[in-house]
């Protein structure tokens, strides 16, 4: 790629978000767009929707730029929970690192590498190569190269020293979060699951007798979980029915409200909706009622057993409670409303093997998922198209049609196979037994993290078979070697990669295309549905991957081709005021994990820097400056020992609060709060919503009389 | 290696056993060696040293194998503990899955080897070599092989169902040891490091306002720890010069108790040395309370709490303590008698640093072993010897001289050699910061076990440097070609090495002569010490390593070349009856881990395992049946995920006690102990010993009159 392409791409982008930003800054306040652009205050009821047309709406402002700057980092916590704290952190971070970054390869590496000679690339400033401004025009063995050196020692230190920090300051948070809050029920509440129950006994009697007798003084209550898929079906079904009744009512359009009972609603003779509704509701209504009263039968060997003080909850958790370890296994329980009720692997070897086929199944996925794409790619070659659908030959052989087929189909294809990653991941832990919304999507970021910087940063350098790149990773000796030849070159992909993909997903962030469109769909062709109406929260498992890609990106590359930093530092600075506007207005934090994403952003950027080192290890190989390969090589030993210290030093509080804090925040709520009155919240929290007495009929019925009324006075 | 010459060594080898055999039941009946025979027998006071010599004495008898087999396991286990039930339980396990491999190896195996054609050995049967009794024998691609790969599995199966019920076995005596214990400080009590002394304050204070604030219902006690390095050499001194003075008392030897005062005791003026040594243990007794009485001041901040219930103790062991993960790190407390006083590293980062440098040391002591052995034994090449000696170029041309020199002393520089690992494994492992000297051992055990499977299996099996082996281990792929290529070729050195190491160190256990030796010289020349008179214990950490490399040689050898198992199965024989002859009368156990030897010796076997498959593949591929070799692979990966569910299934019950023994075991104390009593003891129980007031000037003085008054009467 040359200078000018990427200048002219670079426009091209900016202009693109600029244009979004503008539709945002007049869309946001077309009062049918509320619930696109602030469904958050719409749920907290800050906003109505509604209101009288205006001439001022027209005119785009930045006022929310304002308002989203202008926040302090206390109010933004106390408003999104630790959780938004931590996400938007991540901005900070990179912003920080990318600033020191940008100065020294803008200022240092970027004039080094432009006034070396060993690509001879003899054109204008205009027509210049981006290789021209990387590593790979240093000329070989040249001394200049020792600055690059003692850059990546100082990049290094200076990213350690504040990934340091950051944990320290994000672990404060933490405890001073856990201290500032309520009590809840899952802090005093564990899981316990494989309960072996004795022959003639059951499951709840099992819980009581062992807790009574093993943790007499803390033991409270408990709740033992039951197998609910069943049940769950049958009351989402309730649910449509119920909400489709309650649109028939308000719509009140008698001759509609025919239909014809036999297959498809075609044949067979006329009957009223309404009745025919209200029928079937009935029905699974009883179905519902017949299979809760069954359930007794349905008991799972598991349970949610409440504890009368943190502390107590602890000691049973960190203490192994049966003789042999694979029974009473205790994990900490979610918030109970993040619960994920459906999936409950209860026995030790279940869970056990099912985490062992979601891993076969995952690495399966990320090494192959390229091929699959391949071959639907390999489908979109014109004279392919051509055979297949002979009718559109007259139109393929347009040159614009065909140029836009073979040039944007197969990228389009990716970004649709890449959307389906997110989901699939979720379900791939869901299937690993993991019991809450929170931390299947906590694995599933890993997971999808894992996944973009295989098949995003490695599919991109080492073109080839995916065979070919696992096994450039079984031989250890020749990793560094195969990068430093293959990285750079791909320099200049990754800065269009940045500028495309990176400005305009966020600009698209904030412009929510799909939700206006929907919203706009569902406010024309349908009736307005309120009870529907639920604001989203931010999908970590996908948004973290794809962000700390570019910490990864920029990582890497600053040694290599510093350009790329300044389009990387205005990506996290349109983020950072993008994701604040976000998560004030659209964004509802579904669970609060405490924090517990940022030990997943460390761990990516060590990897980043250990990446960079074993790039530059190359590099000063290739460069036939084998003393500074050498000297090179200590480098990603004491990150990874830096590394190493921070888990021991950090990590440990994100797994478990310690004596000192749980005892300070048990003996702050006997003196603050009416704890009995807590106590019996908490004994029914963590019952199954699906087992709850359904009452579908009787709020329809009690609906019914109002309904008419209003419809009458129409 | 041919038939006859393997007959021949194994004739030798059997007749030393013999002998060695007929000489110790001789010598043991000989008064004079009852402390070398059954030192713990004197210890126990059981046997009376002395008594009239008797003709009976000179026949040799077996009473003494009746005696060992006769004991039954339970007996045994009251006897001698769980640790030496354990090593015992490992001869057991050996022979049970060698005499089912020994089986399968040579009424199935064998003969198939040896009617293979591929080595085309046209000699008699007793000049066959031993590789036609291998599996290199067996013609390429022949079906035959598929015989050997069911054998593969079977064995693997067998030998993980036996592992499976011996750690099942072992946990459950693990547990049942535990309820059967009476109450020991050790499982009350915990260490405390990284204690923060806030400034002004002491660390006595520290832990107490900390224990008593976070655990008041079970905190009972502390005793600081002082730095008391200097200390324990001043009194290591004063105890030599005690032992000294008692023996110059004894012999009362008027004229021998001058010495002079000057250098090396020849020049100056002459003074009774009675006198002399007086007044220096005089003197280093005022140093030794100078030293007690300002060690106020050496405090280090770290204490041993004790807890008036196991359960608390385990309470404030498995919960992090302090917000900071560094400070007021637990663990669990050893044995009173079993802390390793000097070595006290007792901040976080030190004892990080201290365990990152051992990990080099080790390393490189591992891998780089054999040069410096090889350039030892390149010295001892004839010519090398005259040119350092030239005055013994006379002897050194005796053919006898020579062929004795040349093919002994290498063999006697590396035994030498390897002697002094144990020792070095012992200071490293003291090094990264362990307490006691169970902890110690168990380090050094698998240290010295990795070591011995490196520096002995795979140094003889891939002869060439260092850097090549581990060169092979950089390349994963080429793994399984290079091993199968190497390893069958080394079959005859391996049952040679059976015969004459396995069997010869088993006997020379049983005779003891090194100790013999020593008691023989001790006898003669000094006069008897019985102050000095210590029962030994046995060395796990050497000798654990050494049998489960013969275990290793088993398993890897039984596809390749069966003909190795019966010698094996005579070396475990010998094994399980001398040791446990040693057990009963030899060592006395100087600590109690409660069995926390076995994991290592499982993963040991898990470790052979995979060894085999990983040969067998090759050797698969070598022999042209790719489809078998294919068809191995899932056999390691099932091993591995078999040890994976045993770590899960067992493995923590090594770690920790759960709940509930904790709890059952607290309640059975109230009742059946008087615990107040107990609770004084516990409380100096964890005093350094160096601390304690010294008497050696008073007990001397106690013990003058009686020994002057008995030296009168002689």
């Amino acid at each position: 790629m040359i200078l000018s392409a990427l200048l002219t791409s670079v426009g091209i982008n900016l202009g693109l978000c600029l244009l979004f930003f503008t539709l945002y800054s007049i869309l946001r306040r077309q009062p049918s767009n509320i619930t696109v652009y602030a469904p958050r205050l719409v749920a907290e009821g800050k906003v109505k929707e509604g209101g009288q047309f205006n001439l001022e709406r027209l005119l785009p402002t930045a006022g929310w730029v304002r308002k989203a700057w202008e926040l302090s980092e206390e109010e933004f916590l106390s408003n999104s929970g630790l959780d938004a704290f931590v996400f938007m952190r991540m901005f900070v971070f990179s912003l920080k690192i990318f600033t020191f970054g940008g100065i020294i390869g803008m200022f240092v590496l970027l004039p080094i590498n432009y006034l070396g000679g060993q690509l001879s690339d003899d054109s204008d400033f205009q027509h210049k190569s981006l290789d021209s401004f990387s590593i790979s025009n240093v000329n070989n063995g040249s001394n200049r190269l020792w600055i690059h050196f003692s850059a990546a020692y100082v990049f290094t230190g200076v990213v350690c020293y504040l990934l340091y920090y950051e944990y320290l300051y994000i672990t404060s948070k933490r405890i001073a979060f856990f201290y500032s809050s309520e009590p809840q029920p899952h802090h005093f509440t564990l899981l316990v699951r494989g309960i072996p129950i004795p022959p003639g006994s059951t499951c709840t009697d099992a819980v009581e007798r062992f807790f009574s007798e093993y943790h007499p003084s803390t033991y409270l209550s408990h709740s033992v979980v039951r197998r609910s898929n069943r049940l769950q079906n049958l009351i989402t079904d309730a649910d449509k029915l119920y909400k489709k009744l309650i649109n028939l009512k308000q719509k009140n359009d008698a001759p509609k409200r025919q239909r014809r009972e036999g297959c498809l609603g075609l044949f067979g003779r006329k009957v009223d909706v309404l009745d025919h509704y209200e029928r079937r509701l009935g029905n699974v209504e009883d179905n519902v009622r017949m299979e809760q009263s069954s359930l007794a039968s349905m008991e799972v060997p598991a349970a949610f057993v409440s504890f009368k003080t943190r502390f107590g909850a602890a000691i049973a958790l960190h203490i192994q409670e049966g003789v042999n370890p694979t029974e009473w296994i205790t994990e900490e329980a979610p918030e109970p409303h993040d619960v994920h009720w459906p999936f409950f692997t209860v026995s030790f070897l279940k869970k056990w093997i099912g985490k062992l086929v979601v891993f076969v199944a995952y690495s399966t996925l990320t090494v192959l998922f390229l091929i699959p794409v391949a071959i639907v790619q390999g489908l979109t070659h014109l004279d392919q198209l051509e055979t297949l659908f002979p009718f559109l030959k007259g139109i393929l052989r347009l040159s614009v049609v065909s140029q836009v087929i073979t040039g944007y189909l197969p990228s389009l294809i990716l970004q649709q196979f890449l959307s389906f990653v997110p989901p699939i991941m979720i379900m791939l832990s869901s299937w690993q037994g993991y019991i809450s919304w929170s931390r299947i999507q906590k694995s599933a970021c890993t997971k999808v993290l894992l996944f973009t910087i295989w098949n995003v940063f490695f599919a991109n350098v080492l073109s080839g078979t995916a065979l070919y790149r696992v096994n450039i990773f079984l031989e250890p000796k020749n990793i560094p070697r195969v990068l430093a030849e293959a990285v750079p070159s791909q320099a200049s992909f990754f800065i269009a990669y940045v500028v495309t993909s990176g400005w305009t997903a966020i600009a698209s962030e904030l412009f929510q295309l799909t939700t206006l469109i929907y919203n706009f769909l569902s406010g024309t062709f349908c009736s307005n549905s309120d009870d529907d109406f639920v604001p989203p929260s931010i999908p970590y498992h996908s948004e973290i991957p794809r962000i700390r890609l570019f910490g990864l990106l920029g990582v890497t590359y600053f040694l290599l081709a510093p350009l790329i930093l300044p389009f990387l530092l205005i990506y996290f600075c349109l983020g950072y005021i993008i994701f604040r506007n976000q998560f004030l207005k659209v964004y509802v934090p579904k669970f609060e994990t405490g924090g517990e994403f940022w030990p997943t952003v460390h761990n990516s950027t060590i990897f980043s820097l250990v990446l960079m080192h074993v790039i530059a290890v190359g590099i000063f190989g290739l460069k036939k400056l084998p003393l500074a390969a050498g000297l090179t090589l200590p480098l990603p030993i004491l990150t990874l020992l830096f590394n190493e210290y921070c888990q021991k030093r950090f990590l440990p509080i994100f797994k478990q609060f310690p004596v000192e804090c749980l005892i300070k925040k048990d003996r702050a709520d006997e003196n603050e709060h009416n704890m009995s009155e807590f106590y019996e919240k908490m004994a029914n929290a963590y019952n199954d919503p699906a087992l709850m007495p359904i009452k579908y009929s009787e709020r329809y019925d009690s609906q019914r009389t109002p309904l008419l009324h209003s419809s009458q006075e129409r």
